[in-house]
């Protein structure tokens, strides 16, 4: 595979010579590079999230159907075996209602880095935001209802937005999200979810770097249950799946590009679940086997319920 | 040592029997045990947090100082090794600023408790909410500014106060704390403490069981530190430290037991730390040897400043 880069829009001449387009620019510039690239018929892989508005969103996605390509928002994490497990596990009661998800999603960014001076859209909310919000709407199969945040601006720092946010949200069924962003602090990846009946925790879990491998420590009455799962390569199988999508079936979806843009469209069909596609199937199964190899089963803890006054 | 239990406030008669109450009622009703017992020079510790209101607490002191005998609140963390090194290490700045602290504490407790059914001042906010609180006001070294909350009461439980309480804090010096609090979660006990330059976990933190151990992990770029301490008894140490401190030295403070209170009193006194008494240092190094006995040190890991897309 050839492949180039370009930080100007791509002109018809050189669409017709590509495949696929990968669209990494900051946020607020995502239409401007897909929306002639679709529109030539050229497929678009889309860095998350989508746009920076609805007009954007629908805009490529009229592009899209207009010249036949495909338009795939290129968040990672719902086709990784570690995060479908986990969502599997939870929608099957394994730590009965969920009352709680908390996550910490902070990264010590450069501020020469094009994110360290795009103001808010090219921040903390957006870029690491999408993580912990998209995994807790998948864990709580339901969309917030209510929001509120705090972000704060570090004098040492010398970023153009509030470089640390600390997000709440109300689901329904009285469950409460809490998240925290940072591009002002050390590296730090984890969230805990707790539910009636045992809770899920990991210290590593938005990452795709080999090390260190992400895990889960999943706690119920019966004890302790600790996995590792070594990240997959999953912008090659992101690639892969939506320039070969279109021969193999329905494809990998503008619909699961708008389930994951962030945006809060009120439509039901907005938040209805993504399907999952043949193709989808082929790309997400990629990490099964090292995934599978780290289960271990561990003596229960002892847990009183009195390690408390 | 003879213990005897009262279910209403002690008379004179009894009072002069005894050393020291232990007042462990329902917050609300602290002061009706405590104020008679202190007036009548009888040593008070006190649990925690000290009051439902401003009054009651200076009450409670007025009758400490015309009675001649101790009033002590019973928060015990800020009198155990763990987190007496930890608030130190911090302090020293071993993970450089302070940007953001996070904790969970979720706790099934039966609605047939005390606990269950006295209304707020029986719920989870000032019961464990003074945990994750007090570690963050010594942790950062100040008081909040502003505070939003959000609670929710779950359908399936039948408390009469809102079960599980989602809490936002903006501290000077641009930080924020976030800590989700329930009483009809599975169990946890866990903070994330982010730094400029590191980052200190545990996920059993708060608890005076011996098992689990409490534990730290210390992430900087020199590499990751993992720790464990057996908690210790605190409530003896405590206990013999209220009845011997004025023989020993001075009292174990009325001031420190408004430093934990959490009641938001805006004065500047009321927000001194607290200085370490000679009767407080042998209460709070009882833990240290099974404390350091826990030290190792492990290769670091690696950690990417480019993990996530």
């Amino acid at each position: 595979m050839n492949i180039h880069a370009y930080d100007s829009p791509v002109r018809v001449a050189v669409v017709e010579l590509v495949a696929a387009v990968h669209v990494a620019t900051p946020v607020f510039r995502h239409r401007e590079f897909a929306e002639p690239a679709l529109e030539a018929g050229v497929h678009v892989l889309l860095e998350k999230p989508m746009a920076t508005s609805v007009e954007d969103c629908e805009a490529m996605i009229a592009a899209s159907e207009s010249g036949g390509a495909t338009l795939m928002v290129a968040y990672r994490m719902h086709q990784d075996a570690y995060m479908v497990e986990l969502v599997d596990r939870v929608a099957r009661g394994e730590i009965g209602e969920t009352r709680s998800f908390t996550s910490v999603f902070t990264h010590d960014i450069n501020e020469d880095n094009h994110r360290g001076h795009s103001g808010f859209w090219g921040g903390p909310v957006p870029d690491f935001g999408a993580y912990p919000l998209n995994l807790v709407r998948h864990l709580f199969r339901a969309e917030p209802v209510r929001v509120h945040a705090l972000g704060t601006r570090n004098d040492d720092r010398d970023f153009n937005f509030r470089d640390t946010v600390g997000v709440t949200l109300r689901f329904p069924g009285d469950r409460i999200a809490q998240y925290t962003l940072s591009y002002a602090g050390h590296d730090v990846d984890s969230f805990t979810l707790v539910g009636a009946e045992g809770s899920i925790t990991s210290d590593s879990c938005y990452g795709y770097a080999p090390e260190p491998p992400r895990n889960l420590t999943v706690t119920t009455e019966h004890g302790v249950e600790e996995r590792t799962a070594t990240s997959v390569d999953q912008f090659a199988g992101a690639t892969s799946s939506t320039v070969s999508a279109p021969a193999h079936g329905p494809s990998p979806t503008v619909r699961r590009g708008w389930r994951t843009c962030g945006c809060s469209r009120p439509s039901r069909s907005h938040c209805a679940p993504a399907r999952r596609s043949p193709s989808h199937r082929g790309t997400s199964d990629r990490g099964s086997p090292a995934h599978r190899s780290g289960r271990s089963r561990r003596a229960p803890r002892t847990r009183s319920r009195t390690t408390r006054s």
